[in-house]
């Protein structure tokens, strides 16, 4: 019996937040289309933060009108606050993602609120859940920079169980722990994905980590070992930081599902197709940015096979 | 109570067996003193291959005659035969590592000869360390494509198995677990290496690991849970394999001591006087060879703190 992980494709949202090029919306839907058709069944589309503050995000309204072509795959949406998540739902997405820091100082870098303002919002969100406009939403929590902060170092874990307790007692519906800048290392998951699982108390617990310092697959190895299964990755490995420069970003799609389906793990993925998708990607992106990616460059093992069965 | 995991540096020998260009024996022998300067206690010198062979080797002797500068470090030569572990010794060398495939296929195309044959002249290479000339040599014997082949496809786990245990009965003192071609997952890892440590019967085993299809940090991972404390490394990544053009080589020296020391283990090895002694390599080799790195690109993390004493 082959287990299944999902993959959640976020070159849509994370991979392209800090790209010098505006991708349009029709590419931008060329590309989800051909993710689906590669068999991604979880895509995070956009994200609903002010088009003066990601200007890559403009079009999310107008790339919402396409979501019935997506039908079969679960599309969702990254929000920063409250209003975002209007603007999701009232867009057409079901599936909502947001994201609070644990790191104070990262917190107020990224949305210039504490901790603890973040989560007085995401409370907000949770009450939206509960009116009409809100009936059926789905809310992923993100819990970035669990694995430590570029800004302020070290995170405390206590402090991150903490958040992940609030949170999962709080109304939402997964946690996205999140290595956000690519400080985490086998051990540290190791340390801390059993303890939030159990917090989770049956959410889905889903991991977002980063490759900036190399540990990427090393790291969903050891959280698969943990019993994690699904991972944030995004493809060609798009996503740079901007405190990190030259820094890659998410880990790479392709690499990911190459590692799990070698491991025995089906992803449903189709690997030839993601690589040539990332292609085009390539030529609407331009060589402003980082592309990575193992499999890319070195290809499949002769003996590579696919665990389960591959796009539909 | 730090634990401690040996990183030998094949960079001299792995690293630039296929490389574009010579480097002079006097840059050959400030990379191993810079080597040992920066806390690396294990450095695999040279091979001893025929030089009409690989011409990059052709200053083996000339090398050794530094041995005695190396001291307080573990300098070792690779062998490909007899006559080549004659002509260490000979030059000075105690430690040898003579290189055998489990895959019929690459034994035939890298020594022409079949795995049979190999231990036949392991068996011989043996009956030299009960002669004079012999006397004290410690000998490693790398069991390369145990993971798996560019030629022949997959390779028998049974088959390494039964190599393995030949070369342990057989007199080795050493196993190096060897992922020639990086086919390798962290799953096969699991599966391999407490079988061959079950074999090697208290002597070392250490895991060679490339890092052509991005795996090779999670193998090291993998390899950790198993037991494993010795890992081959190559300074920048170098090692680019023949049959796999544009890919990478052996695991990152840097990255693979990063996260070590991350996770708590103790290298003793000074990473920011490694990536001072990359950039020289960089201009030694020159732009025709591939240099990876994640740690070279993105910095060590702000929190990060080496566990052990550095170099002394």
């Amino acid at each position: 019996m082959v287990e299944h992980v999902n993959l959640r494709e976020v070159g849509l949202r994370d991979g392209i937040q800090m790209a010098k090029r505006f991708v349009d919306t029709e590419h931008k839907l060329e590309w989800a289309l051909r993710l689906k058709k590669a068999g991604v069944r979880e895509i995070e589309l956009t994200s609903f933060v002010p088009p003066k503050i990601v200007p890559q995000f403009a079009d999310a309204d107008a790339l919402a009108t396409h979501l019935p072509q997506l039908s079969g795959t679960v599309p969702s949406a990254l929000v920063p606050n409250l209003k975002g998540a209007e603007r999701a739902l009232a867009a057409g997405f079901r599936h909502i993602n947001y994201v609070l820091s644990i790191s104070e100082a990262h917190s107020q870098a990224n949305v210039r609120r504490s901790t603890d303002e973040a989560i007085a919002e995401f409370e907000r969100i949770v009450a939206l859940k509960q009116t009409d406009a809100g009936r059926g939403m789905v809310l992923g929590v993100g819990l970035a920079t669990s694995f430590g902060c570029t800004l302020q170092g070290k995170v405390s874990p206590d402090r991150v169980f903490e958040v992940a307790r609030k949170v999962a007692d709080g109304g939402a519906d997964e946690l996205i722990v999140a290595d956000t800048v690519g400080y985490g290392n086998p051990a540290q998951v190791t340390m801390l994905l059993p303890t939030i699982i159990e917090i989770a108390a049956g959410r889905r617990v889903l991991c977002h980590f980063h490759d900036t310092r190399g540990l990427g697959l090393a790291n969903v190895a050891a959280a698969l070992e943990t019993g994690v299964r699904a991972f944030d990755t995004s493809l060609a490995g798009l996503g740079g930081c901007p405190f990190a420069p030259g820094a890659t970003g998410n880990i790479n799609t392709e690499d990911t599902a190459f590692m799990l389906e070698s491991m025995g793990f089906s992803t449903g993925v189709d690997i030839g197709a993601l690589l040539e998708l990332r292609l085009d990607v390539e030529t609407w992106l331009g060589s402003e940015e980082r592309y990575s990616g193992a499999i890319a460059r070195a290809g499949l093992p002769k003996t590579f096979q696919l665990q389960g069965e591959t796009a539909i």
